[in-house]
C-alpha cells in the first residue's frame, strides 16, 4: 500500500531504527516507546487487521512470534518477561492499519491489560 | 503435561466456559474477566511459553489469531476493537505456563500498553 507508513518503513522510504529484517519481516523500535523495550514486529506484507487475516496468512503471523523471541532475547528481557500486543481497531489503540506485534518488556509489566 | 491446568481445561478434566474447539486450539471465558469479553486461546499443544516456541509452532501459533477473529466477529467486538496479548513470564503476568492467547474487548481500551 502506496499510503501505508509502515510499509514505507519496510521498503525503507521513511526512516526507523531497524532491529531485525527477513523476507517475511520486518522489526524496528517505536518511536514513542511505551516501555524500556519497545519494538514493532510487522509482516513485510500489508495486512490491514487481524479483521482480514486468512488462514494462508497463519505461518506469517507465527513468524512474527519466533522473530519476537529471538528479540526478547537480544534485548536481555526473555527472563524478566514481557509482553505481546496486537490491538485490533481504533477503539483498541491501533494507530496504524498494518499488523503490528509489540514487543514491550524491560519493567515490571501492570497486571491490568484493559 | 499432566500438572498443567490449561491441559486438563483442553481435556475436560477442569471445567471451562468453551467457546471454540478445534484439533489445534480451545478458546474459553477467562475466571477472571478484565473486560467485558476476555476469551483465553490455547493451542491444545502444551507449550510452555513463548521463549520455547519453535518454527514448526508458527502455523499454530497463527491459528490462534484466525481463531481470535471468528471469536471478536461472533462476540460483536470486531468493529469495535480488541486487544489481543501474549504474556511471557511471571513478571509480564503469565500466571500459566502454557502459551494461551488473551482476546480482550467490549469496553474502549486503555491506551497504556505497559
Amino acid at each position: 500500500m502506496t499510503d501505508c507508513i509502515f510499509c514505507k518503513i519496510i521498503s525503507g522510504d521513511i526512516p526507523s531504527t531497524n532491529v531485525y529484517k527477513d523476507g517475511q519481516t520486518t522489526a524496528f523500535r517505536d518511536i514513542n516507546p511505551a516501555a524500556p523495550t519497545h519494538i514493532l514486529i510487522v509482516p513485510n506484507k500489508h495486512i490491514d487487521s487481524v479483521n482480514v487475516l486468512g488462514s494462508d496468512d497463519e505461518s506469517l503471523i507465527g513468524h512474527l512470534f519466533t522473530v519476537a523471541k529471538q528479540l526478547a532475547a537480544q534485548e536481555g528481557i526473555a527472563d524478566g518477561g514481557y509482553r505481546l500486543i496486537v490491538n485490533t481497531g481504533e477503539g483498541a489503540g491501533q494507530t496504524v492499519p498494518h499488523i503490528h506485534l509489540h514487543l514491550l518488556g524491560g519493567a515490571p509489566m501492570k497486571h491490568s491489560m484493559g
